[in-house]
């Protein structure tokens, strides 16, 4: 791997390697993933563990009252916003080791690296682990950066239960990390994450870095199709109002609208959920619920979209009705056109085969995008797939990404004796 | 409504009413229905009316070691066999008043008539109540006459067990209905049974009467389709291999085989079953497992329906496998031509608007057309509306029903005076 042509060096991708495997012992499953849910024991002594590599690499450690934990390298210029990165290390229950604890510990290769070369930067440069990314075991999801970003307040996150009733202040007390430091008094001037891309873009086009331009916006919706249940056996075909024929197409059409090339590449349509009832093997189906679960990067072809699919449930077929509820809606979030710019420019200076992305699932960089400058760079992962036990990456992938976070953060940063930008 | 042209008299229309009205009684629903489930106390006070009922009307009672009732009414030949008819008086759990009690009271209304006239038949005549034919609460259904018919053998019967872990053989000791007749000892000579149609097609067609020609073949199947389950975030459309893409229109497809005008009238494909795999709204389902319905009757048909289906199944979508499994077959049961010739021509001679009709349920006479010259004699439902607290028929239809089958048991049993077919 070159070093860089404007930082000279790279991180140590064994070092980091090594890190992930370290982390990934705690709540480690049999199956070769990981259970390291929010505020939980084993959430706790993963904490623990980056607390100490954090100190050992010369950070303050500061915790807030949402257990968010900034671990702060001074700069020249002391009392500066710092440069930030960070992710987080808590999993879904059955989850794998690198979704979120790539971004921290990447974030921490970087601080070691500076460490080892003793290098200073002119603003201060910040790592962060947020508090309950997930969101497996409480919700909100994003509940640290949330908290921190003013998307809701805290009483909202320290009031959330677990099944077993269980209060994220009391957990986070449990666990030692109900920190003393107020809400939002560590605000980064700009913050740039590395993840997995937990998509088969980057693999399916041989990429190396994902330059991520920004999330997608999100659209969610229910539809109930109504016929009439009905015996199989003695309902002649014409005489039928078969619920589920009028869902099939529906859904086949939904899906359409997804495939459209109007909406490419990054428009997406998904029926992830449906019900049939009763769901009998010789009844007719008498009603359909499914879900609709509309994307796009532009709010206004999101606006098409729906369009569209309110057309589909406007002319049910003869017989039915068709009912469509949004139940939720997200706007796209576009990254600051800069700072992805110089996310894009290190990944070509590196040598890099790299693309611009967008990404369709939630991270704490979308809620840091409301307040601050903010990039997030993508490395890929094996077939997709995450939030599995399954999920896996190449050493050499995840070294490659750490490095344009590093000449990223160092060009936010600025190095002494070099021009800050 | 006028007598009939042959017999000179017709069945006393109020009287079934009534009858019909007293037995729902016995586990009757505050929503009108009936729960009288089989071998129940309930069912045991049903039968014990109906015994009483037997009796009052003149017939010889036989209970057999299943529990099936014989109420034998001498004919002048003493030991012919009789000429039968009958249905079930066990009811769904949230049954309707009218399956299976419609045709053991028009029977019993039948023989009500003959004594009050003094009509003595040729051959004996017979009115059976059948044991457990919803399989609501044991299975098989079709117990009775099943294990009567020598479908399956008498040690099923009483060996099998509720969900409480009572056995049909103790539940019939208990209500007092393990009956001492050997199975098969009352054989009759022919069977007519006259039932709820419990489908739209006569309403439809504003019949009166329904000549049941025989019972639909039937075939299911389950179809399972198996993709790759991803977020619906961050995977773009032409990299999904979307499941239930695959299955929606797999599923319009198989439906319209039914639909095809060469399979029609009575042609029928229903998929009543679906569960999505892993059923969230924001992940591609991986994998959609659905059932198959086919009915026809005529077998080669069923096979060049099955044929089609298999052809669907057999060229899946891009990144998909399907797989079709066979779970269950019942062959077309075509019911006696010149007894339906004998059911057509009461229907017109009465004036009752008829026509001729298959039966997509299954009843105990399709289980008796295996063994002895049978028919089935269908009235309208409201809105095709059976198996359900709402079922409901009009008392004109059900008199006009039980006036066809008066006469053509007393046709095929031949009255005093007149030659016997």
């Amino acid at each position: 791997m070159p070093d860089c042509p404007t930082c000279g060096f790279s991180i140590n991708a064994d070092r980091l390697w090594a890190s992930l495997m370290e982390l990934a012992r705690i709540g480690a499953t049999p199956a070769g993933g990981n259970a390291r849910l929010a505020l939980t024991a084993l959430d706790g002594q993963g904490r623990d563990l980056l607390v100490r590599w954090m100190r050992e690499a010369g950070l303050q450690v500061r915790v807030d009252a949402v257990g968010n934990i900034f671990g702060v390298r001074p700069g020249r210029s002391g009392s500066d916003a710092p440069v930030a990165t960070g992710s987080h290390i808590d999993t879904q229950p059955t989850g794998g080791k690198f979704d979120g604890c790539y971004g921290v510990l990447a974030g921490l290769e970087v601080m070691r690296c500076l460490q080892e070369r003793g290098i200073e930067t002119e603003a201060p440069l910040a790592l962060v682990i947020w508090t309950n990314e997930e969101g497996s075991r409480f919700v909100p999801v994003m509940m640290g950066s949330g908290v921190h970003c003013g998307v809701f307040p805290l009483e909202t996150a320290l009031a959330a239960t677990d099944l077993a009733g269980l209060s994220v202040r009391d957990e986070l007390q449990a666990i030692g990390y109900g920190g003393g430091e107020p809400i939002g008094s560590v605000q980064p001037r700009c913050y740039i994450e590395a993840h997995i891309e937990q998509g088969p873009v980057l693999e399916a086009g041989r990429q190396v870095v994902g330059v991520v331009t920004g999330s997608l916006g999100l659209r969610w919706y229910d539809v109930v199709v109504q016929g009439q249940e009905a015996h199989a056996g003695p309902t002649p075909m014409p005489l039928r109002r078969d619920a589920l024929r009028g869902a099939a197409r529906l859904i086949d059409q939904v899906l359409a609208i997804g495939h459209d090339p109007a909406f490419a590449p990054h428009g997406r349509a998904t029926v992830g959920q449906v019900q049939v009832h009763p769901n009998s093997r010789n009844v007719i189906p008498g009603r359909v619920h499914f879900t609709v679960d509309l994307r796009h990067q532009e709010t206004p072809v999101l606006d098409v979209m729906e369009q569209r699919l309110r057309a589909l449930v406007d002319r049910p077929d003869a017989g039915l009705t068709v009912q469509l509820h949004e139940v939720q809606a997200f706007a796209p979030t576009p990254f600051d056109p800069a700072l992805v710019a110089r996310v894009r420019a290190h990944a070509a200076a590196r040598g890099h085969a790299h693309q611009d992305i967008v990404t369709g699932a939630g991270h704490d960089a979308v809620y840091m995008a409301r307040v601050v400058p903010t990039a997030m760079i993508f490395v890929p992962c094996k077939d997709g797939i995450s939030h599995n036990e399954a999920e896996d990456a190449d050493p050499a992938h995840l070294a490659a990404g750490a490095d344009v976070l590093l000449d990223t953060l160092l060009q936010q940063a600025g190095v002494a004796g070099r021009q800050r930008p």
